[in-house]
């Protein structure tokens, strides 16, 4: 998507370098970070450098690459392995690390030499960085047409390309509409505690040029209650065989608001969220983040010194008040997801 | 209430002097601010060294005291009602200044003489303080009885003491309980923009001793569902007859959620909150404040430059989704309102 009016790409490899865009940063400072040893790029990903679980899939499989690249001819098999260990662990909980990782070592694992394995390990990180980016903007063209001309759309944290490698998940649909010249405005929430909303949504739309406000994540009830909502859309961290899903903490409050007002409400979701290991919500831990990422915002405390906080990053979303999802297939009701999912991979 | 273990109200009379707690500086320093004339009065109104409705009257009644003592002999009245017009002024949605100012009014105005007069203005501020803070005592202790040991209470905002003269309005029966040794536990929306629950209701909390977590905005909905929550309690700015009601921007969501989890939803208020010219929400014009105060907070900008916000600093929560009203007659249903108010009062 454009930045400045240019191309760009979350993360791309050029001349040896992994390149991220440092997500940290936005939207005050945009700046390109170059990365050419693994330990680099597992300091990246912990560091939340780059982030959103396709874009982290996508830094991870060019690390591997990497990893696989320098690796000494002897041991060469052990060092690999270890390499893929360091990587997967830079942030357990994502799953997209432990496909991309994997996907890359399984591309390399019939070639006969080892100079053949190096060149095939960059081969195989492209392919995965492309098929996420054409995933998503599949699911763009899917989810377009359930935007009509002059349609408002409430989005929650932000599911936009800088979280995958290019198009987003749940921005996806509203880019391509946007291209299509429909007129669209988005109320962005901007999702405290981190504010990816109010930091990352709103940069990734201004440089779209799509027209949006951003909201408090009190507001979002006050404009559906008003009418001035027609559909919300957003990401997903994980989704159950049963429809449940889970994502940035708030998005449960959307979509009872949703329901509650007679809003459709849309999931956006390549399909390695879709984890068929997970029957349902209620199989999902979720997260609990240091408490000071309510109580400092940019370095500032907000709160009383002795004050205490929570902060879940997650929630789940029950099915029942999913309208649908949208996915590189088209767009499902939460009771196919088991049919598609389940069957598909088992 | 207690600040380092030590009695305050929020606003008091003193040496010549009103005082209060300026708010704009909590919580990282407790600050008592002195003012001697009515433009200081004017002026600390608007700038929200003073906030919440009955915490405005209170020092609207003290200002307009002083008014009336420092007017010449020669004048008078017209001075007195130019000093009325300028505090009534100050706020211009905020009811209790106008019935605080025409409290003050009405009980000199059979005064015989100007001595006379000047002597009753400050005993009908005092009086007006006093029976304020009564009321809201009396409100916390009917709220108590709502509270159980062991219960998990959510509030948003702040409608503690700060707001009041003492006590608080959803606070106060959160004080009560606790003092009656009944272990409570608080969640405290942080309530974006303003972050008056991070700021101040945290900072009440933490100088009465009472156990809470602040939490963010979005994280309210997932600790209802997962059980965590016994009971909501909020303030109100503004009561219609048919029971509807308005309140920072959130309170409608949360109230929607409370439903959906079945959980009890209380709205604590003092009578000069209901409005009996008011019959529904729909009268209700909701004030769209600076959109800077979603892109700063504390003087750091957060959002993009260019990005756009909007800021509706209140919303109306339609009367099915509250439980009842804790008001100085006891608890009442939202049914109620109009035979209770209307009828009382006209």
């Amino acid at each position: 998507m454009l930045v400045n009016g240019k191309h760009y790409l979350s993360v791309w490899f050029e001349n040896g370098k992994i390149k991220l865009i440092n997500q940290l940063l936005l939207p005050h400072k945009f700046e390109v970070v170059s990365l050419s040893k693994v330990d680099e790029v597992v300091s990246a990903i912990k560091k939340m450098v780059v982030r959103g679980a396709p874009a982290i899939g996508a830094t991870a499989a060019y690390g591997m690459a990497l990893g696989v690249f320098n690796a000494p001819r002897k041991g060469f098999d052990s060092h690999v392995s270890k390499v893929a260990e360091k990587i997967k662990a830079a942030r357990p909980t994502a799953y997209d690390l432990f496909h991309a990782v994997d996907f890359v070592l399984s591309s390399i694992e019939k070639c006969g030499s080892i100079q053949e394995k190096k060149r095939l390990a960059f081969r195989a990180a492209d392919i995965y960085a492309r098929k996420s980016a054409d995933e998503c903007r599949i699911i763009g063209e899917f989810g377009a047409r359930l935007i009509k001309d002059n349609f408002r759309i409430l989005t929650h944290c932000n599911a936009g390309w800088l979280a995958c490698v290019d198009w987003g998940t749940a921005l996806a649909p509203i880019y391509v509409a946007h291209r299509q010249s429909k007129k669209v405005f988005v109320y962005v929430d901007e999702t405290r505690p981190r504010l990816q909303g109010a930091k990352l949504t709103s940069w990734e739309l201004l440089n779209e040029g799509v027209e949006h406000a951003i909201i408090a994540d009190n507001a979002a009830g006050y404009y559906m209650k008003k009418g001035e909502i027609d559909i919300v859309i957003v990401g997903a961290d994980r989704i159950a065989m049963n429809g449940d899903f889970a994502n940035k903490i708030g998005t449960y409050e959307k979509a009872v608001l949703a329901k509650e007002n007679g809003i459709p409400f849309y999931v956006a979701a390549p399909s390695s969220t879709f984890d068929v290991s997970c029957e349902s919500g209620k199989d999902i831990i979720i997260e609990e983040r240091d408490e000071n990422e309510v109580h400092y915002i940019d370095g500032k405390r907000i709160t009383p010194h002795l004050a205490k906080a929570k902060n879940p990053a997650f929630d789940v979303t029950p099915a029942k008040y999913v309208t649908g999802f949208i996915i590189q297939k088209g767009i499902i009701k939460p009771k196919e997801v088991k049919k598609i999912f389940k069957v598909g991979k088992k």
